[in-house]
């Protein structure tokens, strides 16, 4: 499988690197809206092109797996792509994931290709736990956490704040909301009582730590429903300690069954990821995997997890997988 | 949809209860092997008929869910009614596996028929976890503990041992072993690492109870690789504590990502489940549904979970799905 990637951001470089865990791919392409010469990629052989070049090398790729940003990237993105290649993204904008499926749909089908969207774990592989837990327990409740890990959009939200020169936030649940859900006892959770906010805020010389603090916790729709700790660090422990991107979460079903619903069930999923991007990457290869093997097999237009059978994600054959992993 | 379940036994009781929790069922037959004037069962309208009357009910039937024994009955019953009916069953002889879908495969292809075997949670959700989490991170170890929970097995092993009236035994992850799995540690664990066995005994009045304790404990296969714990208890205590079929267990994967395999990734997915045949039930009832849809859209033969789709397990449309639990 020849694939290709659009940006070369986090993710582009988690594709890159997991590209090579996977031996029945390799990455031949890199696409950039900057200008290629100023981008050097870290594995040999692979070619650098201006995304305006795209079109020239159709026939050299299998999928392109389109790593942009879901609030104005993806949505222009995806379904133009999808009119001349398989393709796949992460777009995670929930709320629009309906109008996105039918754009990227229509160019698909039109063009006889294989698109896949909302791809990762949350969308992603969280959605699909969610999926199996309600059909194995249709009489039950959801539960998901997120964490602990990086929230980009509320680190940016941190480094807005004046007299901030650098900062992070870590999104944490809280272990005793953990705990109730795990012990079946289907709690009602605000949002306070479901995660906390962490932040490591390097402050620029003389400035008011107080004010950054209080404008931090204050800050509506990212801090003031949460119950946020504020952490001035020096820039030389910021760059010690923060410079990774983990992340990670939980998604609960809690139900019931029996002929008196007298017994409880809790299914539980996990994930600890020390790379967020590169679990991401790895996640959208699996799938890209998918859509390639469907557009072989003659089905085209803009498909989700849910979409998938799981045989088609791996390189194993239907033997192996039930010699080996049924 | 039809069901129609062969057997009377706990799994059939969990897929009877199971059917009233999914409106686009109805339970319409029980057949038995037994005399059906002796089988009462607990729904109104559902007819109990002799096995040996089926082929009459062949229009009136969707699905046949076979509730029968993995070591004699499954390997007969799946591919003889898969030549008449759509057949689910939750075949668990790992080693036979490949036997079982070939037999399956071809009766229910010859009659236009769907079946999937293997279903419920090992085999079954834990299969598929395993899958995506191979395929997710192709570099990495799997780790699969059961319990805590009740081995119909190693209770019946221990009923057998001379003067014991009554036995359970509950298998138990040792919770050290998870925790290395857990924090990423890759541990290589011998089997008396990763469980215990734990027993409860009513020995017959007058039985030498340290003769019991050493029969279980060196027992070769079942007990004698494990630290086993044996606890007398008398038939009130048994009664009362240890009535119920628990079970679950925890599946993890745990891989590396990244340019220099940096990153480690751990992915948990355990169960706890008051009952072990209600919950098996309800994952039977969902891959039940989807059969019927693959069956009508002229997808024949045997199926594992691995074939399934995700969207082909709910009642929700694909527009639903996609809106809510994406």
């Amino acid at each position: 499988m020849k694939i290709a990637i659009l940006g070369y951001g986090n993710l582009a470089k988690g594709v890159e690197s997991a590209v090579r865990q996977n031996k029945d791919m390799e990455l031949k392409y890199v696409f950039t809206r900057r200008d290629p010469a100023g981008v050097k990629v870290n594995t040999d052989g692979v070619i650098v092109k201006s995304v305006d070049e795209i079109l020239n090398y159709k026939q050299d790729i299998d999928v392109l797996v389109i790593c942009g940003g879901s609030a104005t990237d993806l949505p222009e993105m995806t379904p133009k792509y999808a009119k001349d290649f398989n393709v796949i993204d992460s777009f995670d904008t929930h709320a629009r994931i309906p109008e996105h499926f039918a754009n990227v749909d229509k160019a698909a089908k039109e063009n006889g290709h294989t698109a896949l969207i909302s791809c990762g774990w949350d969308p992603g592989m969280f959605s699909l736990l969610r999926l199996y837990g309600n059909a194995i327990l249709p009489e039950g409740q959801d539960y998901t956490f997120w964490g602990k890990g990086v929230s980009q959009g509320h680190s940016d939200a941190i480094r807005r704040v004046k007299g901030v020169k650098n900062g992070k936030q870590y999104t944490i649940p809280v272990q005793s909301a953990l705990e109730s859900v795990r012990n079946g006892e289907n709690p009602t959770l605000t949002t306070r009582q479901k995660h906390t906010r962490e932040c490591f805020v390097v402050a620029e010389e003389g400035a008011d730590l107080a004010q950054i603090e209080h404008d931090i916790k204050t800050m509506p729709n990212y801090f003031d429903e949460y119950d946020t700790t504020v952490h001035f660090i020096s820039e030389e422990e910021f760059n010690r300690d923060h410079k990774e991107i983990p992340h990670g979460g939980f998604v609960f079903r809690s139900g019931v069954t029996g002929f008196d619903k007298e017994h409880k069930h809790v299914i539980e999923y996990s994930l600890k990821l020390d790379s967020n991007p590169e679990f991401t990457a790895s996640v959208l290869l699996a799938y890209a995997r998918a859509i390639f093997r469907l557009n072989n097999e003659g089905v085209t237009g803009c498909k989700t997890v849910f979409d998938i059978a799981p045989a088609y994600l791996t390189p194993l054959s239907g033997e192996e997988i039930r010699a080996h992993l049924l």
